[in-house]
């Protein structure tokens, strides 16, 4: 059974991605509702693509799919946090395992 | 100097909250240009809020305030991860360390 999830104006909720094992953060990406019932069918992440307007099985083309592990929200219930086991080389369409791959300089 | 980095169309940018040590993903909240300014003036998380419409430096008066020890933004340059040291109990208003302290039943 879902919760009573906030959406925002454009039916969507953010949602972060974490490696379950190592706690690294992999990405950020939207779902609606209809992409969270079909991560819940599924067992692996659907998003929906902002860019594409449509469903995206992550890693469905490249096999770097995520295993979903744990779901959870926020206190607000406008946020997801979606740990996963990451298959394949990693979760940035740049090759690199996290999209967080680059840093601003801290004075 | 701040990378070239995509604010929405409210000007704000998502911005997910990492414990530096544990990995523990704490919270997301959004900045905007000033507020990540003003984030790397003090130190300290300083989030734009949506609903009270002005800067919030995180835990000024509770003092749960969270220095910052790595700002890192992504593939798309639309979304920052910051990794802090959490100081006092927690992120949450409710008293949690992480908002994320419920989790949705997996089928």
């Amino acid at each position: 059974m879902i919760p009573e999830l906030k959406y925002n104006d454009q039916g969507l909720i953010p949602t972060i991605v974490q490696e379950a094992n190592t706690g690294e953060v992999l990405m950020l990406a939207y779902m609606n509702e209809e992409s969270l019932k079909k991560t819940l069918e599924l067992g692996k992440t659907c998003f929906w693509s902002r860019s594409r307007q449509e469903f995206w099985v992550k890693g469905l083309t490249s096999g770097n799919v995520q295993n979903v592990r744990e779901i959870l929200y926020d206190c607000d219930s406008d946020t997801l946090l979606v740990k996963v086991q990451q298959v394949g080389k990693g979760a940035c369409h740049t090759g690199e395992r996290t999209c967080f791959y680059r840093n601003i300089e801290l004075a």
